[in-house]
């Protein structure tokens, strides 16, 4: 496992592995919001969950849209919309052996622009402190595949 | 490609290949499931996906929601939810040289909840199947992500 | 860094690693799309979000459903759907010593069809124009896929 050990004293590639893990635990743990939202306002998507509260016809009045409920999911997209390129762009960019110091400034500063994101969509607080993280994260990532794109092209 | 060699010589990575396949094949099926219902229930997203059977303004009754759909569409939309951060957090686990048996163990059990959790929600089976599954895959993930930041803390 | 050098210098790597960057770059983009739709056509999904044109109640009649926003955020979704095994697929397959040609070509028809089907999506083109060219990015996915599982094998 040569190759593993040499990748894991490569400073850029650890700092990658601990931001990614981060970001994607915060992702994952808008799913564990949503079913608790579902829970305790009763809000199902699926008649097979209302089964706890009602039987027979009974469970229709369980599957419905709530505001507070669908507020969790826009934002579990949003990560998922954003997130997903970061992973992705991010391990090419820790491949293509940026300057230490530039690869923390992006891998803070994205993370940081994320969960300031939740909690400006879930509080809510007033635009524009939603639009500017996304912005951030956005503009993170596009820097990110701009500099991998300035090293490698191969068509 | 020295390095690809020895990196396909790690058991663990060859198992973390195999089964991120074969879930992203699983989570890739939902596409053809719902492409499938959508034909067969003539239930459209789009007017110009229903011109086969309609012209002008009688496209419109084939734009509607279906139960059908949306359910597999649900299924889809968790699978994209939690598949995305095993794949992510289970590249960098494989990095981080876990022990060959509790690495088999964390794919093997990731992938057979996701299966479990597909036919527990396209059937579907009564609760708590597929809360089930999809805690033991969220369980699994975050066991694994656990073990990176163990391992692997350079802020 | 001596690994990242040697990934560096692989063809095959390398090819993936821009082909990747531009389909991640692809799908960022339509958050933007999504964007500049909503603050023109004054559809929003928040009630926040639409402080800039009402205040108290009025802000109810701008959060609403259009059309043209949804067409774009379902191509987005299957942007997530499609790129996301792409990406996961993909970097398995970079890794399994595929011939160079044949790699190319992988990268090179998927990223044509994810461009045409944004391009198929939002004109909108008639059908079978979207249709035929999902099918061709899946179908490349899969092909990658099967060249990944058989190489590798390990349950």
């Amino acid at each position: 496992m040569a190759e593993q050990t040499k990748l894991m004293e490569n400073e850029v590639f650890l700092a990658y592995v601990t931001y990614s893990t981060i970001v994607l635990l915060k992702m994952m743990l808008m799913s564990s919001v949503t079913a608790y939202f579902r829970l305790t306002r009763k809000v199902f998507a699926n008649p097979e969950d209302a089964t706890l509260h009602a039987t027979g016809e009974g469970v229709k009045k369980y599957v419905r849209i709530d505001e507070g409920v669908e507020r969790v999911r826009r934002c579990h997209q949003n990560d998922l919309e954003n997130i997903v390129p970061f992973i992705g762009i991010g391990l090419l960019y820790a491949f293509s052996s940026p300057d230490l110091f530039m690869a923390l400034m992006h891998f803070r500063i994205f993370t940081a622009s994320r969960i300031y994101h939740t909690i400006a969509y879930l509080t809510p607080l007033p635009q524009p402190n939603r639009g500017l993280s996304w912005m951030i994260g956005y503009g993170v990532t596009f820097s990110m595949a701009y500099t991998v794109l300035k090293n490698v092209w191969y068509l």
